[in-house]
């Protein structure tokens, strides 16, 4: 009952199989479009699919016949798995074309008038959107980004501090799972029994950048960064889901221990305020063992919505560190995407795209 | 032909074996002692230790037979594969009795008079060892120690740059091999598609003073430690062997990366000079690929007592980083004693072993 | 509402934990009781518990008191995930005492008045416990064992072919988890990269003599063995939870691969058709799919409750030849036995105990 | 001194890299030629490679230039590393230009006129090059192949059974190592912390083909098949290198426990007779640890050359069944082709390519 129509680019891939399973029997969203590349177009999602989640393939998308790549795609909304390349050729296609699109691309992240989203933490950049649209000329369109797989757990671990105590220098090394590479991804010769330390040349690069937009301030149509220093050491590791980072930081401000924790544990950001449906509560879950987070203990906490960290301690360089995970394929992913379009939804921004679903598909057919 | 008969005390562990196939075959020594607790005792080699080493037991050590721990081995020195506690209890006792101690644990490590020792590192730091034959009233007998396995890598790393440029602050990542909690160690379901961020309250500390107490300076009888900040986060990952560190550092000298990379490139510190049987060539290997070293690649490097670095480039917060890996059984523990003895037989020390051994074992028997 | 008070003996062990975490929030059984070693008694669940699972330890149990193994505990069913010696020890004084014991430990499998129960194979092998109190004098106590976690995909895939074709013989493979081992259990070291052919003594015996068990008739108070002659090869592999198991069968009667595949699909035994709380819906997921089952993908069918099976193609030595899947912490141990406790439940056969509930503790008090 | 002039077809995949390696320094062959496809070709052999063996690419193999797939390379023999449909096309070519061509691939293994050869096994059957360069009018050239790495350990295994004891039923499980598959081979996400039931479509078959090919009587210019009847179940593990196999037989003379034995102890085969380079001393390790042979332990057995067995036991079904294990590719791959030239070296049969070595190349050039 006035769910809006959406679709997912890319479905068949590692991350489109996370967008069509957690898109299915959505309260806000009804799964109606899985598109693909060419090769798989035509076929049923369950030919075109090297289905590789533990849970089986939602009954439903089986038999849904994968479409191609057109802006004729009869949904509002576009989830995108896209690979970056084709992500900067379609997503601003979709756009103008009058699609909302939710993508997990590294395309347009870094764009200064697309929004770089994490609802818990600047749900205030969709302002930005306004600004897009006019440079672009798009009427009803938008991109909207979700951030890197391995900026989430530290962002979600800095986003409540900074406000309060200004953070300054970061030097974190990720311990990443190879999930986080797609498939197939990782060859199984180099990583059993082994470490890579080496993820992608811009892997840093974007762990320096993103969490510095987004936990920017939004001023004259413009985000502001944050000014934080921050080295990042990626490094993959013979895990399946949850990317695992250890942070060591310094504030303008001095805070305690106590501080941190207490910033932590009071932390209660928009989307856990609206109770959205994929928002995880509490956001960040504080484990008090000496030897947690680990992966496969707590990927899953808030069903791979939340951010785990622990061993809060003073760092003998900077003034703390600590540990961080979350899963990389859903809140680093597809969860992410997901709950933006959440947050867009319950603060009614997407009203014009349920209307228009009554009547007719985007281009007016 | 005039080797040193020398002994392993804990014979049947994780290091024991190591130590035990090292010493196979040795050209300076000649193991003719395998010891361990009352409950290996009297057995055969082969029968008392589950034996884990890739490669397979020496035929001749197979059938040797396991001594209790007493004073009256009859060998002049021994390697210490013993748990801390029990290192505690019987090291000195060795050495008050006479015999020259190389050992692998905790326990004496940070005695101010006793060595740390890297023979690449801080060869004149044995110079301690009349001092600790003066404080403790003992003749002959003496305790060496070589470093926790995970402050080698960082240690070798640093230490062809410390003299030269300052190194003020560390900062680093460890993801350190199973192997390094010996055996049974860590159980198979703590790290099956998992990483623990923890491996013992004092590996973070023993990675903060070891690396300052083998780079301090050694003047008036005392080591005056480096002065370095160290901060270290320790990660235990499904790795059988091969400690890998993530590092940041700064330096009082601003040295440029090719600075470093010379520095590392000319390091042919006293055992490479001495050409020591264990002594790796170089001891540096500097891998030159983007996702190198890696431990399965690379563990085994100079017959795994080489240290591997890689990916040096800047640091956004402090001034350079890089990543470094050694063999943690190898290097980290077993053939880092044998190093240690190798260096004392060469400069000459161990002659007053040789001529007793002739002779009488310790205790005048 | 007239659930029956149960505990868990072995409360803090691998398998104790899943019973735990199975009978939480149970419809028929009210968790009142976590028994386990001296060593234990007296600390509350979580500070005594190295809690092992990925979901995370049921609040309300954190906080119970373990309590100590006395015949005096406050419940009437009791779950035991004793070691077999310690079973061996308990078990029968539980019995005696007055309590109902569902067991998953070795002790009593194949003692020839205990029923060896898989609900869907052999629930009139219940009709033992009237023997079974009768020779012990025991007047409402009884013990019920669960099968070996190895022994169940095999025994749930050949049960609905042997009343109809008749098994003769049977060569099967074990690829057996880690989890099977209990913790600490397997060393990392001997797993990481590796396969153990061996996994105890007792395990290639367990899966020739338990299918025979369970398969067999019960006439006249005794169950007449199945007569297949079963030769297995157990090995222990590198993966966290699941055993896979190949399997190659000759039959007496010859049926086609489709007879076979028909059989498997209108399998609806007991549990199923009394929608027993446990029981997976349905009993055999059969996959069609060349690659499957898998531990990662297949193991958690049927909430761990179900096995799968697939592959199924003829054998150029026996008859047919196939794969089969089961979780064998869930299935093929704790839910293994809460299932049985649920269907002597659901029959009426534990009624004296929920009276019994009302009034007092078994020993009258 | 008289060495023959090799070079290596598909050069720079993984088993192409082993065959470098095992030819670098070889005392009968000297490899002077890496060839490869187009998309490699006129690079430096470390360029076009992503080298995946844990030993360093041999110093001098780095710098030679990658040659195109012509039939002017200059050499004599070939061992080839290529893809099946590649080596359908390119091997009988060669052949026919007067190459000698030692092949790892499965195109011609099953060819009646082609040698599927293990030295230690059907030396003899080098007697069917003659009717092959008959039959195809090749007048040097020649083909002679290796078996699948999945029926190396248990063929070795059957070889000194089958003359005493006349082999005719096998039911053998395999885990089968991920080097198997080649690079990239099998994605990582699909084996952490999984098994995969299945290899290949071709894998089981091969397994029932190659061995009775092998271990087949050569008489009148053709193989008589052995008339063993052989189910394989083929798995992939999560194991680096080394492929075990569980084999359950049946012979037609009862052999005891005792005579399998001292067939296998005193088996001394020829290459073994011959001291061939690659040849391990011995050829087959008897392991006596009841958990042995593991991949790790054991797959470097004999420089990866040796087959090592192990729990050698009553079958309930059929007769015996025992563990193998062997090293994929090395004595399963590359290894096997290397030894296979090195007999006929050793028997004189390429004395004519020494010959020609010195006036010229193939071709008349």
């Amino acid at each position: 009952m006035n769910k809006i129509k959406v679709g997912v680019l890319g479905a068949t891939g590692a991350v489109g199989q996370r967008f069509a399973q957690l898109l299915t029997d959505h309260p806000y969203f009804d799964l109606v479009v899985l598109a693909a590349s060419e090769r798989s177009a035509g076929k049923s999602y369950q030919e075109a699919t090297h289905w590789i989640l533990p849970e089986p393939m939602p009954a439903h998308l089986a038999e849904m016949t994968v479409e191609a790549m057109t802006t004729d795609l009869d949904c509002q909304l576009l989830f995108s798995a896209l690979p970056t390349e084709s992500a900067r050729e379609w997503e601003s296609q979709y756009a103008a074309a009058g699609y909302g699109v939710f993508s997990n691309a590294g395309a347009h992240r870094m764009d200064s008038d697309v929004p770089l989203l994490i609802p818990e933490v600047n749900p205030d950049h969709l302002g930005l959107l306004a600004h897009q649209q006019k440079n672009r000329g798009w009427e009803r369109g938008f991109v909207v980004t979700n951030p890197n797989c391995t900026s989430i757990p530290m962002t979600m671990a800095l986003a409540p501090l900074h406000p309060l105590f200004g953070v300054e220098t970061v030097i974190a090394t990720s311990m990443q799972a190879v999930s986080g590479a797609g498939y197939p991804g990782v060859p199984s010769l180099d990583v059993i029994d082994n470490i890579i330390p080496f993820v992608a040349e811009s892997e840093e690069i974007k762990m320096n950048q993103e969490p510095n937009k987004m936990l920017g301030r939004l001023t004259g149509g413009q985000v502001e960064p944050a000014g934080m220093n921050i080295s990042a050491h990626c490094n993959r590791v013979p895990v399946s889901d949850g990317h695992l980072v250890t942070v060591s930081v310094s504030f303008k401000e001095k805070p305690s221990l106590g501080d941190i924790m207490e910033a932590w544990q009071t932390w209660r950001p928009l989307p856990q305020q609206m109770a959205l449906p994929s928002a995880p509560q509490p956001p960040l879950v504080i484990r008090a063992e000496p030897n947690r987070p680990q992966p496969k203990l707590d990927r899953n906490s808030g069903a791979g919505m939340a951010t785990s960290v622990g061993r809060l301690r003073p760092c003998e360089v900077l003034d703390v560190r600590f540990v961080a995970l979350a899963h990389n394929t859903i809140r680093g992913a597809a969860g992410g995407s997901v709950l933006n379009a959440e947050l867009m939804y319950a603060q009614g921004t997407l009203n014009g795209f349920k209307a228009r679903a009554a009547k007719a598909a985007p281009n007016g057919k």
